[in-house]
């Protein structure tokens, strides 16, 4: 079917040129751009006044951080503009392996928005994580003949790299040989160091959080994802970039998002609209989350409107508000008015689906399983949040344990757990943790970066080991506890990790845990669910809990509870 | 090896920038950019107050145009500062078919200078043309696992690209599912066909003679060939290009260039120096020779100046001149003060070699195979030259059989023949040929594009025969024959277009040619060897000889000599 869309301003992403014209579409193809007529066309849509562009592309995004189902996702960024994203599946390779990565493959299907697939680079994260998985380069291998795998995913480990430790370097050699693209992930590395990550093949990277971080790096050859995602929140930062001579060389990207914010926000449109907002030329920002971020993966026939190109494309209200009237995919009209008018495919019960929803292995918990088995007063390595940070202090000080087994709420310490839930080994790391404010009862979780173990603090032992029975029982998700009482829970039972339901849904179950604690005595300001998540990752500084108990990331080995 | 160079100004084409700093080689990779010290490197060179870029990259070239082999070729340009060339073996194919381009893959191994090579994709040209062979895309296919091979080249046949024509769609469709690069050639097309020619995956064209032209292109994602050959110079027409927004998307090629213009002139450095001289910005010049290139044909790791980027950098003395004082190649220098430092390779005389150097097959001929058995007068069909131009009218006139066999050096009507010699078939168009200004003699060459026949121009029989009997006596090459002497001769042995010899050589036997060629009485401008290059390519209007007699080109169809 020929589609006419007349009288229309194309955002010309190659020139930086708005020009009034006419746009054909000829099945899944733009098939020109100039003085077609109406009786070239089978369906005519006039859209004087409105501007047409490119589909937007997230360059990076972790779907399971939205904890939707790809179809579930296009529902909500289609309509905001999105035509297709690049997602490393790190989180559900860390509980299923290759298992994981095919199914966000098969997931991703038939969706009107496309899913582009970085192989994850990092699976486990470190020797420390117990993870459900071990992906080696052989394992990963396999995938490069997937139409919609286009290269290895960030390269966290930094470190492994510059000192060309074989794992890793072989994953991005193989990456490399094929012509792939490898993604980076190097926060603040400068100089020298930047130079042998680089020089490894490493042609991006998405943490910089200043515009100087940015510009060295622009200038050696990497290109950098603009991120702005719900809680790691650059584009503020980088808004100097969002000009000449470092536009060209940037695109942008969400990382982990939200649904609510999704919902509430949008996507990639969000950004644009921050963007435009503080100043910045809206042309030139279509043209960073079109065009160049096509051109940052290869991909030779998305992110423009020319002849050829996949008539993935937007009609605009206008360029101060970069809202989209209608979204076409592959020719189609597939949201309108902010609403998805395409249908979407249901994902089967049954198969690979099946698997990711049998993910939690470990036996029902007691009491005594969060029960620390010492007595009297002992110096301890207690975790000591820093707020607004992932980081984490070490604070030694003394724990009675006669009382409350060592709890103290007086001193804001309460008790913090990790159970290992892939493979039921019984392996759990269970000290303390100082920053949640919390006075009773008990949280659970099985987002945990990176290796999604049951994470578990409270106060109570009752109340943690119901904690941890209740997400058991849903086979992943999040709860709030409070004296034997379940206030509420999200069912995360894809891998842990997602919900098969409406992105809605899991945002007011997501607000209703997040209102929770506040029950609990956490003050406003703190969200120990987003904490939890990342206090057993032991790559980032200082102190951190796994399943095997604390570890010193700085030191990069174990530790005991106890000092001395 | 650790190659440091110091104190140097780095043109940086990603930003435009120059930064004073210095540039560490480790091997034939660039390890970094910034503050590497002395006892980082085993050799240390000072480059202060000079300039550091990336080695040129001529994105468009046919070798068999120089009539040099490979690494005489990269003997000439190196020192220019060109460390990548993609060339398109179109001629040769033509005469060998695959073992055409197998030969020039093989002839450019081992040279300072990347030799990347576009498959012929229309080979024959078209159904007049009597080649040497006829090149299917599944005879291409086996080509695209080759590390230097870039993808399907200049698909001149654009009516039959508008047209969706079978046999020219499958050699696209071939190269872009794998990934590569289609080039255009298709000049003067324009809005819809030129949308239709696009969408069928060709994005960059080398034939653009205006800015206006050029501009349509950019703006349908096309980049932009700006050429500067011997003959067609399009560069000053296509100035405005050499700014943003169009700049980026334009790189810089040579096309069809003598090796006289070579050594005379240089060759990208040439085109940079011409347009810096005509107020252009050398970083921007540059940029286009450079990384720009590299992009069109998706090669990652050439064309800056970045770690991780192959070691191909020039040392210049300055932008105002863009003259290389050192030119190293994968990290080692081969090129100083413009002369080749690096060894190369000697070509053997056996195996391929051997078989490139056999390619005229036909019949010793006689005056008699060069006279029109016709008697009295006729009116007849005779090519008419335009001055300066390849386009050829149809000048109908009354030619009298019984006075020198039809010749009439009064009117400035010579003979013309073409001789089919690849397969001794015994085909021959002979006809007539106005503009030359032959007075006498009679000229011979085995360069007669795309099929490279026998050509013979004259105005005596004894002196065509003659004429083409030495040439085919050299195995290909040209001469001047006056009386019954052979003035003077270019032998081209290598499948009758190129010579195994230096370059100086055949510059100045070439220019013997030209010279030589005004004892015939043709005059100055004209430049008949030039002219005849092209009188069998029935591709360019209006009338053509080929091997079966006269062509309307704009009629497509063959035409008898006498009229009525």
């Amino acid at each position: 079917m020929k589609v006419l869309l007349k009288n229309g301003t194309v955002v010309n992403v190659f020139t930086g040129e708005l020009e009034k014209t006419n746009v054909l579409m000829d099945g899944s193809v733009i098939a020109g751009v100039g003085e077609y007529t109406d009786s070239e066309a089978d369906v005519v849509r006039d859209v004087k006044d409105k501007y047409i562009c490119p589909g937007f592309i997230d360059g990076h995004l972790h779907i399971e951080s939205t904890m939707l189902l790809p179809p579930e996702l296009a529902r909500v960024c289609v309509p905001h503009g999105t035509t297709a994203v690049v997602t490393d599946p790190h989180e559900i390779a860390n509980v299923c392996g290759v298992k994981g990565i095919e199914f966000m493959l098969e997931a991703s299907e038939n969706i009107p928005m496309t899913v582009y697939v970085m192989l994850p680079s990092c699976v486990p994260a470190t020797r420390f994580d117990e993870s459900g998985a071990v992906l080696t380069a052989a394992e990963l291998e396999k995938f490069y003949g997937h139409p919609r795998v286009l290269g290895l995913a960030e390269v966290m480990n930094y470190p492994g790299v510059i000192a060309g430790e074989p794992g890793i370097m072989d994953k991005i050699r193989s990456a490399r040989e094929k012509g792939f693209t490898v993604n980076g992930h190097a926060p603040l590395l400068s100089g020298k160091d930047l130079d042998r990550y680089i020089a490894a093949g490493i042609y991006d990277d998405h943490e910089c959080s200043s515009a100087d971080e940015a510009k060295e790096r622009i200038r050696k050859g990497q290109r950098i994802m603009v991120r702005q995602g719900t809680a790691a929140r650059n584009l503020s930062d980088l808004l100097p970039l969002f000009e000449e001579p470092w536009a060209h060389r940037c695109l942008l990207v969400t990382d982990d998002k939200h649904p609510a914010d999704l919902l509430n926000n949008g996507h990639i449109d969000d950004m644009i609209r921050t963007a435009v907002s503080a100043g910045r030329d809206p042309v030139t920002c279509i043209r960073m989350a079109t065009l160049w971020a096509a051109e940052a993966f290869g991909l030779k026939r998305i992110g423009a409107v020319a002849p050829g190109y996949t008539a993935d494309l937007l009609v605009l209200h206008d360029l101060e508000h970069v809202v989209a009237a209608q979204v076409y995919k592959n020719g189609e009209i597939v949201a309108e008015n902010g609403a998805m008018t395409a249908k979407l495919p249901t994902m089967p019960g049954n198969g690979l689906m099946k698997e990711m929803c049998n993910t939690f292995h470990i036996r029902e918990l007691t009491p005594d399983d969060f029960t620390l088995h010492y007595s009297g007063k002992k110096n301890c390595r207690v975790m000591k949040l820093v707020k607004g940070q992932l980081i984490t202090e070490e604070l030694i000080t003394e724990i009675d344990f006669d009382k409350d087994n060592g709890a103290d709420i007086s001193r804001d310490i309460a008790k913090i757990a990790v159970w290992e839930r892939h493979r039921n080994t019984g392996h759990c790391g269970l000290g303390f943790i100082s920053g949640l404010g919390m006075k009773t009862g008990a949280i659970a979780s099985s987002v945990s970066h990176d290796s999604h173990n049951l994470i578990v603090a409270g106060v109570k032992e009752t109340d943690m080991a119901l904690a941890a029975n209740t997400v058991r029982a849903m086979g992943g998700g999040c709860t709030v506890v409070k004296d034997g009482e379940v206030l509420c829970k999200m069912p995360l039972p894809v891998a842990g990790l997602m919900t098969a339901g409406a992105a809605a849904d899991i945002a007011s179950q997501n607000e209703s845990l997040r209102k929770c604690v506040h029950r609990l005595g956490v003050p406003e300001g703190v969200e120990p669910f987003m904490t939890t998540a990342f206090v057993s990752l032991p790559v980032i500084p200082h102190l951190k809990m796994t399943t095997c108990g604390l570890v010193d990331v700085d030191a990069q080995k174990r530790v005991d509870l106890t000092v001395g």
